[in-house]
């Protein structure tokens, strides 16, 4: 009767990222998952896709079976 | 150049909790915690304490280098 | 395509648990398992069981999608 | 009196680990660390250094304070 947690270790989008401002997002995951925060970490759209940038994690919210993120871009894949 | 967590398995409010309404509270740590959420979890006032009740989390929040927990006392301890 | 853990707090041993000597145990349980090292921890023989003593753990082992717990009891419970 | 965990996303390995065949090596770190287990990592000399590889993480455990990882190296950047 332990708590299931998944262990990220990049941002997978697919597309599902909000736009708060400027290169700030916010993002909803289903489930509690663990990510490393304000430490730079990749960002795909895939699981299998290219990088397409890297952020550092702000905001970790465990809550409802759900993880919310709130991340900023800080650099960006040139070839995207 | 990981990220530091703690794990632990009981809430130590230190009288520092919040009520917000009823049997629901809030509750700042410093560093990034991990706790089990919605799973019944000891209370004590301190580290070595008795336990004054048993609560479930609804919420964890990791921001800024501190944790916001939100939590329900589900029972108490008579003794206290 | 994360990695799953699940969070556990008190050692269930389902009667699965190898004496090695004295009261120093190993116990094998399913997936990859998150335990507090060297904190005392609650022993169970069932998830819903009364708790039957407490433990320290003194090493985990992750492999195979199994993990592989070494414990010592430090104190039984007197009711059982 | 919780228990530190110090969540990692690739290997640091300043040179220290052992080969113990083929691809395959031993790494001691200090303290309780989590990996990302079966799942590629990249592989580093220093924390600020060219990614040297990428590698799977076999086998993790804890104990006396340390991590000890067994891992498979699976492939080489060819600019090393």
């Amino acid at each position: 009767m332990g708590m299931p947690i998944e262990l990220n270790t990049k941002i997978v989008t697919k597309g599902e990222e909000t736009r708060m401002q400027d290169n700030s997002f916010e993002l909803v995951k289903d489930g509690y998952r663990l990510y490393p925060i304000e430490i730079p970490i990749e960002v795909c759209k895939t699981v299998d896709g290219e990088v397409s940038g890297t952020a550092l994690i702000d905001a970790i919210t465990w809550t409802g079976k759900q993880t919310l993120l709130s991340y900023r871009l800080v650099s960006l894949n040139s070839t995207n």
